[in-house]
Order: C-alpha cells, then structure tokens, then sequence
C-alpha cells in the first residue's frame, strides 16, 4: 500500500495572511511572543524545546475549526497543545507551524450520572472533572502524573496507576468531537455502552496524537466510587520478589485497582521529595476496590501471595489520609526522580510486555543498566506489564544523551522481541517514531495510507507518530 | 472529505480467467455448485439469499491473500464467511463475486496460559475455543447466539450475554492478522494489555465487517473462570419492573456478569423449544461471578432491588448442572422464537441505548408494537442497555416486511434520538446501511476516506456498512 505524506512541501515560516486572519479571529489569543512560543515548543521530557511560529487559545470546537481552515489553506502546520505533560516530543514544531492550545477548553458541558458518563471539553484535566464529581459518587479513573488535559489523554492513549481494573483511555472515552484536517466537526460513536454500527472513529482517533484530527470534546465513562477502598504499601527483599509477586496477583485473577512498583532508588527520592519515611526497598504500592467483605478478601490473598515470595512486611494505609498522602507521593515520582539531579532532565522510558515475559524483561534490564554513567529509577504499573526507567541525563551531555539512547533502544528491541510495545502510555510523538517500522512491520503501510487519506496534505502535527517515507 | 468508492464498476461475474486461477489453487476447495452459493449467500434472519459466483475454502492466511490478490487483479468481489450467524446480510453477494469461507481455519495456535491470551485461526468458534481450554481454568467470555466464528464476531464486533461485565469483542481482541485489500498480509499490535504505538488498527478493524480487510487470525484475552459463579431466575409484574431493577443494578456498581430480560412471550418459548418450566412473566436471567463470599454479597443486594420493584420470587439455580440448562435455553432463544411461527423467519432488531433512557425505550417501543400484526418476541442484554425484537415475518408477505421495516425505522430513530445506535451487536451489514448517515452525520465521510483508502477498488465486502454515495 502507497501513500506520499506531504509530497507538497508544507510552508515554512507564518505568512502574513494567515497572522491576519488568525488575529482577527482571536485578537490577543493569537501571539507570537517568545516566551510563550517556547513554552508551547516543549513537554516535561528530554526533548529539545522547538518552539511554533505562533500560538493560538481556541475557546470552542467552532474556533478550531475555523484555525485549521485558514492553516490548510495556507498549508501550515497545526499541532494541538493541552497540559503541555507529553514526554515524547508530541508538541515540538519540528516544521514550524501554528500551536492550538486547548487549555482554556474547561468547560464540563454534562455529567450524566445515571448513565455513568460525562461530557466536557478537551482542556478539562482529570484533577477539575474528578473534583466536580465530588458530591455524585462517581469518579474517572485514568491518572496519569501532572495535570494533563484529557484531550491530551486521549490523544496519547494516556493511562495510569487504576489501568489494571479501569483500563486506559481507550476503554474509557465514549465518544469524541474532532476537528479534521479540512475543518470539519465531526462527533464518533453515541452514548450506547457498545455499539457496532460502522468503523470505531473513537478509537482511531484516541492514540493518534492529533495527527488525524484535532479532540475537542470527549465523552467519558465514569465509575462509582467503591463502598471500601483499601491500601497497602509491602517491601519485599529484591525486585524479581516483588514481580513475581504481581505476576500471581494478575494470573489469580484479584481485581486489583492499583499494583505500582517503585525500586529503591525511587523510594529515597520520595523519601525526600515527599516527606515520607517508607523503606528504601523495592516496594509495591497497592489499592483494593470492592465491598468491605470484598478488599479484605483480596488483601487476604494478596497478603499470602507476598508473603510466599519474601515479603519484608505488608503495611495497610490507616485511612483516608494515609492513603492520599501515599498516592500524591506515588504521582509525585517524575518531579521526585527529576530532583535527584539538579538541571538534570528525566528521560522516561516506557516499554509494556505480556505479563509472564515482566519478571524476564525487568531482569535483563537491569542487568543490562547497572554500569550506567547517570542515576535510573524503576517504577512501574507492572499488573499491566508497563515499567518506566527514569534515566537521569545531563541534557547538555552528548555522551550522557548518546548512551540513554543507546539503552532505551536495547530495552525497546528487547520488549518487542518478547512481542510487547515500545510504548505502553505515553505514545510515539517524535521521540519514538523509529521504532513503529520494527513494532508495526508491514501494518505502517495502512497506517500511513490512513494518514494520507485523513490528512493529504499533512497539516496535522508533521513528523508525528509515522516515519518519514525516506526513513 | 470527498471519496468516491468504486469509481470504477465492479467486475459482474466471475471471469475464466480468475475460474481458473482458484481453480489450480485450491482445487475443489473451489467451488461453483449452487447450493454451497446459496448456502453461503445468506445468514440466519430475514434478508433474501444473494449467492455469490463461487466458494473458495481457505486453509491458510497466504491462501487467503493469494485468493484476494487474484480477485483484485479481475476487480471481483471477496466476500469473507465464518459460521454463516450474520442476522443482517453481512454475507449477501448483492454485487456478485467470490465467498470466501474462512470456517476451515480452526487451528488453536497457542494458549498462553500464563499471559491470559491464545492465538487462534478466524475459524475457531467460541465453543471449540472454550472445550480446548477446558483444563486451563481459564474461558473466553464473548458468546453471541449460535456456533459463530471468532473471526467473524471479531468482524461484526459482536457481543452476548457476558459483556456486561467482560466487555464485547473490542475489548477482548488484543491483535489480529489481516489480509488487506491488495493481499497484503499485516498484523495489528502486539500482546502487551496496553499500548499507545501508532493508530489502533485493531479496533479499526474490529466491526469493519470484512470492508476493509479480511481477519485470518486473532489474539483474543482470556479470563480466569470464578471461583464461584451463581446464577438466578427472577420473574416480575412486569417488563418495566425487572428493567427498573436492571438499571439500580448497573448504577449501583454491582458487577453482574449476566442479566438478561425475557418477557413472556418469550419464556412461552422457550419453555416449548428447550423443556423448562419458567413462570410466564417478564424475567431476568442472572449469573454472578466472584469468591463465594463475593457472589454471595452480589446476589444479595440485587435481591433486595429486585424486591423493591416487586418481584414475583428470586430463584437461584441449584448447581452447575441446572446454570448449564438455563444459559443453554438463553441461548436457543432465536431457534425457540424462530419455532414459533413454522415458515416464519426472525427480523432481530438490536438498537442500544445510555441505560438511564432504557425505561423509556422499552415502554415506548412497546406500546408501538402492541398493534403488530406478527409476533414479536422482546428479549435483552439489558445491563448494556441492549435489547432485541424479534419480528417473526412471513418472508414471503410483501405487507409483514414492509410491516416489520416500518416498525424498526421507527425504533431506531427512537434510540438514535435517545444518542444510542442502530446496533448494538448484529452489526450494519445491508440490513442497517440506511441508517448510517441519521447515526453518524458527517463522520461517515470520514469512514468513506478510510474506506477508499484502503480499497481503492471496492472489492472488500461491497453494499456493506456504507451507504452508497448516491443513497
């Protein structure tokens, strides 16, 4: 299958008729200031910031739409910008081209909790609806760290600690507004639990990080907060102690709602980040959902379950406020590790594996990372096969940068080859645009072909997602 | 979004020349004798018999990419068939062609016990996929009615009576192997639980129904059958009662694993077809799947709901024995409606609605068909907020189609104005083409440029999911 993505060379540069119109249309939304270029060119990773020609608050999918009519016509590139928590280089203008920024998209236009779902523009974060939620006895799920958007979110296929119970946002969008590449508004899906009338637009379009349409509104499931929540924190004597732990946790089949991994060198860096005085051991963070009778019947099992591998202690969280406080900390872990090096940047990797091939995965990597030149951390939502190491770079270090690279690409062909993915959550972006010919084989051809036929002159967050043709 | 599909007229009637090719191919698995048309040219509902020009039966994905390649050289339809289930005419040769029955492949290429997957051939039925996994503890949930292949569920996005709490074939197929429209073979995804590399051509082509490519092979999730499963029979006053009760079930979390609605027409029945004694009353047909504690809590809190709507009694099966026989007769229903009437065929209708709009649906659609001048049949996978008609027309009477037409256009535009859809598990086939514009407005342009881009010739399934551009 063919398909030439941009054989027209897209525009360099913002020409003066398209400043225009922009300006008129959003006055002092549109700006080309610095400061707020640079800030727009950039995530919470590695990347190198890249900053756009321009950059534009939209307010309503209208506005959208009307931004990608006037950049199509000119043929610039558009690349949309939410909480500004990408870790792969999502945002970068490596063409240049125009920032829509969805930030101020906040409003929650429906909740509907008799039919468990909610409706809200793409800027709103999972931290505003779940607080809006507060008096209805629901909540949504997905929790990745940083206040992200959830058009972001969804864009990525972002996930989160609650994936193993709740699923990503692949399983919890239920229908999405998008703007396409010509500026058409169109809506995927109805409110039904399951549908099969016709292609699954929702789902192409989550994980396809703005480069077949532009999210401007979801809507989400929602889930009754359970009657008992239950947490605990266990130590165990060595890493592959703790892994073999969640393997059996998962194959038993124990509705676990979270099973985080936090090696030792993430425990001292929460230690000092977040006030806490866990010991510096691999660790697993742990959370049980159900009725009362039910969390203490999983925490029964899953107590036994550690206790057969060594466990050093099984502490449960006393309350309501134990258990924020070890979650905060939990999400806390990108700002806890980025401290352990000052002016070092995290460079997070991101592999998932089928869960039997974890404990032999996290194995080889550390082996394989144990004379590394820079401090890594391991942490990992490891009921879903998914760990992130935090390589700790001098980001104006070639060396350091060279041998991060060289390692994340050993782990990345090591996932692959065990028939896992180089990405469990936080998406190709640029950063991992490499690896989809390897991960993908011949099914880049239809991805590309999709793409083409999408997006034909490839407006759409270029160089994003799918390698050049050339590559 | 401007697509034209099949610019170019499909080829009618079957050249020597591509004869001769399948001939030498596959020998007399290529075949032109009528029955075998006739059998592969129709489904088990209403919709006339449109035999295709020949049978081709695959053994392999590369016979199956050498069959489409062959095809697409001569601009001749390929029309996929599983188990010959379709209720909407997914399997109609309306522009001639070649069928291509997949219902050979039945190899189980791997179970991975330890990761909850097995790779299997599109000709695997659920059935032989459950009997392989016999002493494996684990089962795979998705079970529409009759022996269905994977392959073809997986087509159709197909459902059952588990997806309440197992989710459908979205979310139950991890990757698949697809034979594209020019022969070429791709696979989709790897076996990681969660990924955020590139588009999701797994779910794209989940519920393409065999118009964007050909599914050879699958990767499904598999679960651990529960410690302890219970099931109960439920009998109510009335419909609007036990779907009162199905609703506070759903909004109140409780995760059921089955909850069915039969009203009594439909337990008449299946009393006659299967040999149960059932009450003649609207009933709900439970299962709960948990630890034994844990069912035990379930069934208790339902009770105590299905009390406050005033149910008749609450039976609990008695052991697995009696669960068999009553899942069993569930899943007759369409033979037992289908032996009400002799001659008679089942017009299924099957729109999903947001479960808070249920109530209104179903009371709506009943007081529409009180006057019907058949019999109708209502039963349901109501905790999705799904449930079926069952028209038993006289396929030969003009005025009973026409009837029976009328009736469901007016209960889909009910469910598409309540934001449901058309179909919650049957699938578009021919049958629901004329509904895709109302449900989907301006997205279908989308789904047409997908479509043109990834059959530029149209030979995959034509007449099928879109509607032609002059409808």
């Amino acid at each position: 299958m063919e398909g030439s993505i941009a054989a027209r060379p897209l525009r360099a540069g913002l020409p003066d008729g398209l400043a225009q119109t922009l300006a008129d249309l959003l006055g002092d939304r549109f700006t080309r200031g610095l400061p707020e270029r640079e800030h727009h060119g950039r995530g919470e990773s590695y990347h190198p910031t890249r900053p756009p020609d321009a950059v534009c608050y939209a307010l309503t999918t209208d506005e959208v739409s009307a931004i990608v009519r006037a950049c199509a016509g000119h043929r610039v590139p558009v690349i949309p910008f939410g909480g500004g928590t990408s870790l792969e280089g999502h945002v970068a203008a490596l063409h240049g081209g125009v920032c829509l920024d969805l930030s101020r998209m906040t409003r929650i236009a429906a909740v509907r909790a008799d039919d468990l779902d909610a409706t809200v523009e793409a800027g709103v974060t999972r931290q505003q609806l779940n607080a809006h939620l507060r008096d209805t006895g629901l909540f949504f799920p997905v929790d990745p760290g940083g206040e992200s958007t959830l058009g972001g979110m969804a864009a990525t296929r972002a996930s989160g600690t609650n994936a193993v119970r709740y699923g990503t946002m692949k399983d919890n969008v239920v229908s999405l507004t998008a703007v396409m590449a010509d500026g058409t508004v169109i809506r995927t899906g109805s409110r039904a639990r399951k549908s099969s009338a016709g292609y699954d637009l929702t789902r192409l379009l989550v994980g396809s990080e703005g480069t077949l349409g532009i999210v401007t509104e979801l809507t989400v499931r929602l889930h009754g907060i359970p009657e008992a929540v239950a947490a605990s924190v266990c130590a165990f004597p060595s890493v592959e102690a703790a892994v073999a732990t969640v393997v059996e946790i998962v194959q038993c089949g124990v509705p676990i709602a979270r099973v985080e991994l936090l090696d030792p060198v993430t425990i001292a860096a929460v230690n000092r980040h977040s006030g806490t005085a866990l010991t510096e051991a691999p660790t697993l963070f742990m959370e049980f959902h159900g009725t009362a009778a039910g969390t203490a019947e999983q925490m029964a099992l899953v107590g036994a379950l550690a206790e057969g591998n060594g466990a050093l202690g099984f502490e449960t969280a006393a309350d309501a406020d134990a258990r924020a406080r070890l979650w905060r900390a939990r999400h806390d872990v990108h700002y806890a590790v980025q401290a352990l090096r000052p002016n070092g940047r995290v460079w997070s990797t991101d592999v998932c594996v089928p869960i039997a091939s974890l404990p032999r995965c996290l194995a080889e990597t550390r082996a394989d990372i144990a004379g590394a030149s820079f401090p890594i951390t391991t942490v990992g939502h490891v009921g879903d096969g998914n760990f992130h190491l935090g390589l700790i770079v001098d980001p104006s270090s070639e060396a350091e940068l060279a041998e991060a690279a060289a390692l994340n690409d050993r782990l990345v062909r090591r996932a692959i080859a065990m028939d896992g993915t180089c990405t469990g959550e936080h998406g190709i972006g640029s950063g991992k645009v490499k690896f989809m010919d390897l991960e993908h084989g011949a099914a880049i051809g239809v991805m590309r072909s999709i793409k083409q036929a999408l997006d034909p002159l490839g407006i759409l967050n270029p160089g994003k997602v799918l390698p050049d043709e050339a590559d």
